[in-house]
């Protein structure tokens, strides 16, 4: 992807029918931005990250996201905070699609 | 502003009459998010990080972003990246608000 570009975030989902779908939209050594997609029923298991903070933000459909210990329903337009090492993850659990933003900074050194 | 918690960017959103309004959603070692709040005819000029990546998201509204030379009509929904030290800017040259998401990695000492 080159610079300057304008990014409509979702033209660059990758929808999967078997799992959850990852795309990324920039990474560099500050941080990276990205794309999970979720089809109902999906789901993102708990995990966390150590030293590297994430935000969500809902693009589009709605869904359960968990973070330390709550479920927090989420729709389009809603921004979550998983700050470092503090465990998170996402359920769609509508009948729509679940895409969501998520920022990672720093850059993990793998994305999960 | 306590974890977790579902946050509803535009409602943290700064609106002044005498200059382009600036909010911090979320700050820490890692990442600043900030919304960065245009009436129609206000501007952010040209400046850059040295150090720092951002990503603008707008979130509200149309305006032009400044970039590496270039002028981009942006609108609701489009993500744009200013690596480090890239100069950047913002001018709502539309008859409405404009409202940009800004994630700064990492955070700068000082917010510009």
């Amino acid at each position: 992807m080159t610079h300057p570009s304008v990014i409509r975030p979702a033209d660059h989902a990758q929808w999967r029918a078997d799992a959850m779908g990852k795309s990324t939209i920039y990474q560099s050594g500050h941080m990276l931005v990205g794309l999970n997609a979720f089809e109902p029923g999906q789901c993102h298991k708990l995990h966390a990250h150590a030293g590297t903070d994430k935000v969500y933000l809902v693009l589009e459909g709605e869904g359960l996201f968990l973070l330390e210990g709550e479920t927090l329903p989420m729709r389009a337009g809603d921004l979550l905070v998983a700050p470092e090492g503090v465990p998170h993850g996402v359920e769609n659990n509508s009948g729509a699609r679940l895409l969501v933003m998520a920022m990672l900074a720093p850059a993990p050194a793998q994305r999960t």
